[in-house]
């Protein structure tokens, strides 16, 4: 029942894992008949260390003709001068926010039982604006950058969420007591947002408040909304609370309706080729992406065939305490289809 | 047997709870025939409005007179062009470090039993710089200043607790990938200072995964070492595993042996009053002030009688789910010494 007209949809397998990985999300696409056609590209270590560029015009010229894409890991070599891959292709590709579902999976025990919420990150500015220098010898200045635009529109992102997806509240999170400028725009802004949304709730949390309410209580939120560097350290947290950085999808959402989900775990070449990778997170950021393709009928079938192998138990992989290979874990997926 | 010449300690109650908690702290210091003097101080909201000046001149040259304080919570009205006092008396004392031990109470249940780190915490720059500024309308930016004076002293703080306290290890939490200029020279004092201490292992983590790590198993971590946002954000974080800001004790360390110690929790005003405050956060506080005093058979037999009192869980305070008043649980405190 292949359609005849697939949509394309660019996959960058990535590095290390990224293309075991990928091979499942494959796999698993195909049992389910969703109505995509995978447009291959390479990026990262693969490419010729020589020309410096582990990205190609063509790689971000695939993501702006399709529109939709799924990443892979990509390692960057650390401190050689290379710019981080995730990076380039956010700024690039003007991947504003970066939406994190994050929820407990039935039947996998973590000390939390009750996690599910959405962490939206802004993704382009605050502290990672690269903007740095040395002041004098020994003295350096890194400039966070927050612009009344940037806020509004992932502001805009997360109250469109949370009402698309019949959420109740958006917390702000924030550091304004210090940086009462910068975070203070961000705040404005979202409260400004949050006045169009009056059915839903909002409130502002202070990030070390919310780092003690999240380990206390995860169920005392819903939709966080933040600036770039708290949203990497919040999301990673939230990880943490369901499992780790393998089960959670990711999802990067730009101008124009331009997505690209991605596995935000690494690439973790320790375990290349054994045959022992965990593709959950790749797959249900796969299942993001299949959302916003309004796929929804797909997504839904896909997550759960997913969540029921993992809570059966037999076919987990290592990384989740199990003895299953990549296959049969992913197997047992399209099994479940 | 009060001694013949008591040692002067600085003593700010602070706002809300402060005075409440600050009365117990003086009961079980006098049951533990501590030798110290108390001088009292007044900050915060006691001070009149109208001198726009919550801090005086005396607050401050009482603790460099003594070098040895205690504080309780001090609120800073919010959004009224004044400075947190926190901040002004880190930034005046030259407080450098902020210490804080952070440790699974004996027979207290949290969802974590084996907490047993501590954070320290660059306490005078990074993003607490003040410095900020609008470039132009709807553009802000902040500036985060890291300096090699800085970050050497509160490394060196690090492995010289690490040894005395016969930890293992060392880590120093970044995010260097992103601001390679500021938390790569960060990293790198605490490289050099690393290698004056060979018997102590020395790791670099970056900020994201360590919260992943922290919430999934917190005995993966021994001494930290951050700057200030992130020390402010994690050390936050680890509070939360062992059951809030209301356990855990804090401790301001600054050059010439300076020494305050802190409880970190809010002001509470709701509770005012009702004698409902638990001051165990400010007690376990006083208890490391004391072992910077050089009086660690006093510091054991209080914290022992702590951990006793909250153990036997008959004298809990409301915010662990019991009933007792403050008076009860301070009472039950003083019959254990
Ligand atoms: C790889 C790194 C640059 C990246 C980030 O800090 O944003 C990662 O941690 C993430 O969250 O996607
Ligand atoms: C009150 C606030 C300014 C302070 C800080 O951010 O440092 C507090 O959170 C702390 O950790 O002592």
């Amino acid at each position: 029942s292949s359609p005849a007209h697939p949509i394309p949809v660019t996959l960058f397998p990535g590095d290390g894992i990224g293309p075991e990985i990928s091979d499942s999300v494959k796999q698993v696409f195909t049992a389910a008949d969703v109505p995509i056609k995978w447009e291959e590209q390479y990026v990262g270590n693969e490419i010729d260390l020589r020309t410096r560029s582990f990205l190609t015009w063509e790689n971000l010229e695939s993501m702006k003709k399709n529109k939709y894409g799924l990443k892979g890991p990509m390692a960057t070599p650390i401190g050689k001068g290379f710019r981080s891959l995730n990076l380039t292709l956010r700024k690039e590709l003007n991947l504003y926010a970066n939406v994190r579902p994050c929820f407990s999976l039935p039947g996998y025990k973590t000390k939390y039982d009750n996690v599910d919420l959405v962490t939206i990150r802004e993704n382009t500015e605050g502290e990672y604006s690269g903007l740095e220098h040395v002041v004098v010898k020994g003295v350096v200045e890194s400039l966070k950058i927050i612009t009344r635009h940037a806020s509004l529109r992932v502001a805009e992102h997360a109250f469109r969420y949370a009402k698309e997806h019949g959420r109740e509240r958006v917390s702000a999170i924030h550091k304004a007591n210090i940086m009462q400028k910068t975070d203070g725009l961000f705040l404005k802004c979202c409260k400004e947002v949050s006045e169009k949304y009056p059915e839903i709730k909002y409130e502002e949390v202070v990030i070390d408040n919310c780092c003690v309410m999240l380990v206390q209580d995860p169920s005392l939120f819903d939709v966080l909304v933040m600036p770039n560097l708290y949203g990497d350290i919040i999301s990673d947290l939230c990880a943490g609370l369901i499992g780790g950085l393998g089960l959670t999808p990711s999802c990067n959402v730009g101008e124009g309706g331009i997505v690209l989900a991605e596995a935000v775990h690494g690439s973790a070449p320790d375990i290349v080729g054994e045959n022992k990778a965990n593709p959950t997170a790749l797959l249900l950021s796969g299942v993001t992406l299949l959302r916003h393709m309004d796929l929804e009928d797909k997504a839904d079938r896909i997550q759960e065939a997913v969540f029921k192998t993992i809570a059966e138990g037999k076919y987990r992989t290592w990384d989740l305490g199990g003895k299953s290979t990549t296959t049969d874990f992913t197997k047992a997926i399209c099994d479940h289809l």
